[in-house]
This record gives C-alpha cells, structure tokens and sequence, in this order.
C-alpha cells in the first residue's frame, strides 16, 4: 500500500490533485482500477485512462488530468526516466535476512561481512571475501579467492569463479557464470584454422592434430554498478583480467569471452557474443544477437543494431547495422537495393542482349 | 520388458504377425538385435532391415513384412506421429517418489500437493503455491508467491522467480531460468542509442550518462503444456506479465525478453531471441537463431526459416527467411542473385564500356 | 613461487641465464615486475618488455634477452603451444579433497571410484558410476545411470542426465546441461512447417493443432577429452545416442541439438548452434554464432568463419563464410559487390538510359 504522494516524491514532482489517494500496486492503463496506478506517461494512453476505472495516473507533461476523470496525477517530462523512479520505489526486492543460512556450505577461511546475507544452499570457498549488505539468494556458488562487494545482489544459481572480482553493488541474474576457463586451444603445428585466417581460404593439407588447452591464469573484473543477465557467460583472461566496466549493463545469455576489456556504461543486449581479446569503449549499445569477431576495437559511443556481425575495427560514435557489420545507413541502401536484386539481374540481362545488338556482339 | 501387442495399443493399431514377442528397447533398424523393436517408418529402412537381426518392427504403412524376415510388425501412416506415441510409453522418466525430500529447504508457508514431489536440494520460497502430481528434481529454486500447477516437472537446476506462474502439465528442462529482470535502464538524458534509433543514423553529440534501472514490477506467465528448454531464459514484464501461451515448446538457450506475448501452439528453436515487447501469434515456428526485434508484430501460422532476423512487422500466415527477413520466395531469389553479384558487377563494367563506345562518352 | 627452470622443464627447453630466478606468477610483459615472469613470445613486445622492470620471460626464438635487460630467458619456437604448457604448469586448479562431501546427497546404488571427489552440494543418481580421478564440484547434478570416466572435472552446477556417458578426462565448464530432452515434436496432421519446408513457401490452410511430444530415449555419449562450455546445452537423441567425439572441444552457450553425430578434435566456438540430426567430421571448426540447419553434412577439416549459417551440405577441407554460408573466397567477393551494389544499381538505371536512347526504346 502507497499513497500518490509517495510516489510523487520518488519522481520529485508536485502531486495534482489528491494526493492522498492509497493504491496497491501499479497497472498499464486499460487494466487499472481504482486502487491501482495508472501509468499513462503518453498522450496514446488517454482513451484508455478515460475509459478505465483508475483514480490516479503518472501522466505526461501538459496532460489534463480531470479532463480524464482522475482524482489525482503526477506528470512527468520523460516517461521512461519516471518509470525507472516509479518501479524501484514499488519492487519490494527478495526476501532474505543478513546472516549465513544454517544450510549454507562457508568455508571457514570465508570473510562475510556482519551484515551480508548467504541463502539457503549457498557455497562459498576459501579465503572468499563479501562486503556489507550483499546478499546471495539460494544456490549460489563462489569459487577460491573471489572477492565480491557492498550491496551486490546474487540471485539464485549464480556462478562465481576462483580470484573473480565483483564491484559494489553488482547485480547478477539467474545462472549468470562469471569465470569459467576461457576457450582457447593450440594445436602443436599450425591448425587447419590458422592457415584458412592466414591464406583467407585454402588450408591445404591438415595433419590430423589434437587441442591442447591453455589455461586461464587471469579471472574477471567486474565494476561497480554492473547488471549481468540471466545465463550470461563472461570467461577468465588468460594471463590478465577480462574486464567489464562500471556501470554496463549485460542481458541475457551473452557471452563474453577471454580477454576482452568492455568499457563503462555499455548496453550488451541479449545473446550478444564476443568472441575474445576485444575492446570496447564506453557507452557502447550492441543490439540482441550482436557478434563481435575477436581481437576487434570498437570505440567509444558506438549503437550496433540488432543481430550486426562485426568482423572490423568500428571508430568512436559509429551507429552500424548488418552482417558484416557496416554504416547504418550504408546498410539500409544495400538492403533497398538488395531487395531490388533480382529484378536489377534481369535489367542487366536485357541490357546486355540490346547492347549486344547494337554493337553485333554477343555481349559475353 | 514390452511386448509388441503393448506397442500396438499405444499406437491404436493391429499387431501383423506375432503380437506376444518380447522386447527390451526400441532401437535403429541397423542396429536393432531380436530383442529390441526396430523403428523403420520409411522404405528407405528396408535393406537395413533385411540385413538386421530384429524380430519385430513399426513400419511405414504398406510395407510387407513378412519379406523382410520379421516375426512381427506395426504399420503406422505419420512415422513422426508414432514415434511420439512410442517414445511416450517406453520412457520411464524421471525416478523420484512424492513427498519432500529431507535435504530441500522449504518454507514453512508454502502450499505443496500432498502427492507433488520437491527432490534433494530444492529451495521453495515463501507463499509459494505447488499443485498435485508436479515434481521438482534436484537443486531446483522457486521464489517467493510463484504458483506451478499440476503435474509439471522441473528437472535439476531450473529458476522460477518471483510470482511466476506456470500452467499445468508444464515442463522445464535443466537450467531453464523463468522470471529474470527485464532488461531496461534509462538515461537521465536521451542516449546515444535513443538518437541513432530517432535518426537512423547519426548520434551527434552524446553527454556521458550512465543507465538507470527500471525494475520488473510484472512477472511471467506460463500457459499449460508450454515446455522450456535447457538454459532458455524468459525475463518478467515491466507492469504486466510476460505471457507465453498454452502448448507453446521453447527450445534450448532461447531469450524471451521483457513484456512479449507469445501466443498458443508455437515452436521456438534453438537460441531463438526475442528483443521484447513484441507480440507473436498462434502456431508460429520460428527456426533455431531467429532474432525478433523490439516491439514486433507477428502474425499466426508464421514460418520462419533458421537465423531469420525480424525487424518488420510480419503477416499471419507468412513465410519468410533471411537477415533481414523477407518473404522466402523472395530471399531465395535474393540469394540467387546475390552469388551471381560478382558476376553481375563485372558484366555491369563491360556494358558500362560498351555503351560508353557507342555514345563516345566515359560512361561515369 | 617458481623458478625459470621450473617453466624451461615444463617447455622442455633450455634456460638462457640464471635459471634460479625465483618467480610469483605470470604476466603480460608492461604490467611484470621484477618478481614476474613476462610472456612476451613476439617481438611485439619487445619494447614493452626492455621499458618493464621484468627480470624473466619467455621469448620468442631468437631474440636477444640480454638487450632487453633481463637476467633470464627462455625462448619458444612456437607462442601459443608454449603458453598452453606454462599456463598448465602454473594453474593450481580447484581445491577440493577427494571423498564424497557430507552435504552431497549420493544415491546408495551409486558406485563412486575412491579417489573420486564429490563436492558440497551435489546430487548422485541411482546407480550413476564415477571413475578414478574425477571431481564433481559444488552444485553438480547427476542423473540415473549416467557413466563418468576418469580425472574428469565438473564445475558447478553441471547438469549431467540420466544414462548420459562421459569419456576420460572430460571438463565441463559452470552450468553446461548434458542431456536435456530433444526438442521434438509432431502434429496429428502436417503442420503449417512442414507445408512451408515441401513447398518453399506457401503454407496454405492450416488448421489449428497441438504438439504431441517425441520423448528421448536415447541419451548423450561424450569422448575422451572433450570440454564443454558454461551453460552450454547438449540434448539427448530420440533412438540412438547423441555423440560428441573424441577430444572436440566446445565453448559457451553452444546449442547442440537430439541426434548430432560431431566428430573427433573439432572447435565449436561461442554461441554456435546445431539443430539436429547433423554429421559434423573431424577437425571441424565452427567459428561464434555459427548457425546449422538440420540434417547436414559437414566433412573433415571444414572451416566455418564467424556467424556463419550453414543450410547446404559442406565437403571437407572447405573454408566457408556467411548467411547463407558460401566458400570463404566467394563470400568475400560478395560482400565487396554487394558494398558496391547501391553504386552498381545506379549505373544500371544510367546504362538503361543510355541504351534506351540509342535504340530509342524506353529501356524497361
């Protein structure tokens, strides 16, 4: 139970109207009833407020709130900013209390801050170190040496490698695993892989050879503020770190190979892929299913639209799209004329036939 | 131990031949011994068959099978029809008996069916709600108010967050994480990637910002028969529930986003992504890789061939393939023409010549 | 703590100067300090190194390490196979005793090799067996009857499936699933997809069905030698086996599907997908994100670049690229015809013009 002015607090914004209205919980517009906050942050959304039963709605700014039949409104300048104010004041967050659960396995070398919460089932290896207030929901596992954190939140299933390295206040979805070997093999002559990237195309004769492993002495470094998504997979650096910068945010079951360095406040969309020794600057949003070739430089300020495959270095503040990647809007006039294609092959045909008739060629 | 007459009644056929024979395992026709049951729905079986040593055999329908040495036989119309029915009565399924094994962490508050089995080290969170005959293998974690119904399985590993509710007869394979945040921040200021999206293309100037959660305030719904492959993550809604119909199969390592509403009876392949807030229709088949843009429409009984990437809204009934996806038809002239292109580009500079002789011009 | 000798044994090379050299760890040649040692195997490093405060490293053949200031060296013919060799002399891996921890819940069928290590937390089906030498970590589940070799390492939460067989020294990297059920299913009539697969397009009438279930009897077999990536997935075969040969090494969140049949030495890297029912040869390497279709065949010693999708059939030895994947060579010309393509349909509309008014046609 909140009240509007609650809410409004939150935003910083003036209450119109009552604010003293109590509601349960938040609605979209068509489903609100009275005990419910609408929220509208749009003008689309006003034939659905008038028609529906809410009271009270975050609005758009410059809204008329009575017009719609509301007892009270807080209008906002940018819907998703208030959205984001709104939902952080209404999640309620797990359910934990601080303290090592008795189920729990804590080696006893473990240092847990006082105020930290360990969950049911929980594992947590040698010489660990957890900072104050975070807490580790059920089944999370933390290898040897790892070093998590103030206030980070491990949700269930999370995986922690050995010597990995956790900021303050990171965020880890369900089976995110931070710190499995990275892949990386050789073979004891030159491979079938390496002649084809040195000869771009022929491998010749390939002697029949087995992968020898490398292994990962480096871990993963993850700043502070980072958010990693369900399933997400970021490995351990051969000698050095894998690095994730403050603030970026990973979705769902991306995976971050060995080695690679990603800068501050990226967005790495779900089933993003990249595949080692890159780095990539900041503020960098790579679309869903995005797939970054290894050892490939992006720059700052880059937006790669959905499913780009990038094979090449990208410069600061590039917006690319396509497979192979290229200038979006390059991208979009290869994709008008490729659409185009077919019919431009039979223009070409024609042309060739009358230009042979002129000339009495044959127009091979 | 089965008999052929047990199969034939799974199959709602009549036995050829000898009904009473004994059988341990169904098994390839070349490597069927004379005591499995070979599976041979196709003529194109027949010589392995013939060379095999099995007694007993389900057939394509007409097939003679006295000819081919067996001792007994089923003929079936829809061999994939039959395996279904087939492999439903020779799987055993998972051992493990009702009741709440000593090992699980359960809380007190939830509600468990008296004949529901929770397995070794399963964590079941507060308020939860589990309905009869559903069965949660090892390591499986529920969160708090999440409701499964009836006959479910949930085998090792699987997360179900926070007030998630899946249907009956729902079931999920390991790791299967339903009920992840969605995966939407915001910047205080408009972003780099809201620019390029506005203008399809430049960013300009883009002021360091760092992302703002919005939390999930929704949470997912899960129709009945829905099954949820190993590892494929479906994230909660922002206001309202992510929803995914009734009898609708989710293949491995696919990524539901935030706030999409997949409809009833459909197939998502292998590493499918749906970017979110996209809504999809009945009977749609999407292949192993297809991406769906944000915001999407997708009509019913769409088809879409493997690595299909969506960022248009697609008819009902449609059949489309390729990145970007087009109609099949169109993508299959497309990629005709396209490894004709290198061709076409050095004829296009030759009539270029040849035109350029006949006006006397450059032809630039 | 090592020595430089300790390392030249392992690479079985000899040691250039003081070989008592008393070392901490490894490290990329700016960042070593005198107690170091730097792995810098290319003259790329050379300068690094001569401005570092390193005292030994491993070089590449030929190099002068006296002129870089270091009191020892050992130099390498090849960098790659020598960081595999000493990154495995120097990773300690994961600690963990041998013996059956007492939190792990083992079925008493089970039979567990006495070195065998089974962590805290897992869960050992019935009448599972586990060789000499393997160490299950924490979280890991083990269905019924599965078979696991000797000197295997499984990370945590491992998902192992009933009657799944791992060879010798396999590892399995955090969260890989072996042996969820195939994804399979079969309508009463044809479908919608199998119409749009006979026809290559239309799907006509479909009348709205349900999915009937092909259960998975049979299971996973894994070679010596074979790795598996974090949260990697591997589904059981319908009849016979899904198999994964001899020493293939495959990396994170890679999807292969009921029935695959990969070979031996293969690299399936980053987020690459097989749906089923595929014949991969040895020696294969599949670069991240690639893609392929059902029912293919792929030779020895294939080559598929990065994001490729592989729908046709590839014969050994071939170096593929691209969505549809084509010969390496071919694809590249593509893709610098299809930049050229927006220029190209210009100067078709041009010639159109030109040739247009010579015949005093109107061209179309």
């Amino acid at each position: 139970m909140f009240t509007l002015q609650d809410i409004a607090d939150a935003l910083g914004r003036p209450v119109e109207g009552d604010g003293t209205l109590t509601l349960r919980r938040a609605a979209e517009p068509s489903a609100a009833g009275p005990e419910d906050l609408a929220l509208a942050m749009s003008p689309s959304y006003a034939d659905a407020l008038a028609r529906g039963a809410a009271r009270a709605a975050i609005l758009w700014e410059g809204a008329d709130w009575q017009a719609m039949g509301l007892a009270g409104a807080v209008t906002v300048p940018r819907a998703r900013l208030a959205m984001a104010r709104i939902t952080a004041a209404l999640d309620p967050g797990p359910e934990l209390a601080p303290g090592i659960h008795p189920s729990a396995i804590v080696d006893p070398t473990a240092e847990i801050a006082p105020d930290a919460a360990i969950g049911p089932l929980c594992v947590v290896g040698p010489r660990v170190r957890i900072g104050a207030g975070t807490r580790l929901l059920a089944h999370v596992t933390v290898g040897a040496d790892a070093r998590i954190g103030e206030n980070c939140l491990l949700h269930p299933g999370v995986r922690v490698g050995s010597r990995v390295t956790l900021g303050d206040r990171v965020i880890c979805q369900p089976g995110a695993t931070i710190g499995g070997d990275g892949f990386s093999f050789v073979t004891p002559e030159e491979s079938g892989v390496e002649k084809a990237r040195r000869s771009l195309g022929a491998t010749g004769e390939v002697a029949p050879q087995s992968w020898t492993r490398i292994h990962s002495l480096g871990s993963v470094t993850i700043g502070d503020d980072v958010e990693i998504g369900s399933n997400a997979t970021i490995d351990k650096g051969t000698v050095a770190d894998t690095r994730v910068g403050r603030g970026t945010k990973i979705d769902n079951l991306v995976q971050i190979g060995h080695n690679n360095i990603i800068g501050e406040d990226c967005l790495l969309c779900g089933q993003v892929g990249l595949a080692g020794s890159s780095v990539v600057g900041d503020r960098v949003v790579l679309g869903g299913q995005v797939g970054v070739n290894d050892n490939i430089t992006i720059g700052d300020d880059v937006v790669a639209g959905g499913a780009s495959k990038i094979f090449t270095r990208v410069p600061s503040g590039a917006v690319i799209l396509g497979h192979p990647a290229v200038k979006m809007e390059t991208q979009i006039q290869i994709q008008k004329a490729t659409r185009r294609l077919p019919r431009l092959a039979a223009q070409i045909a024609e042309l060739r036939a009358a230009v042979a008739k002129l000339t009495g060629g044959d127009g091979a």
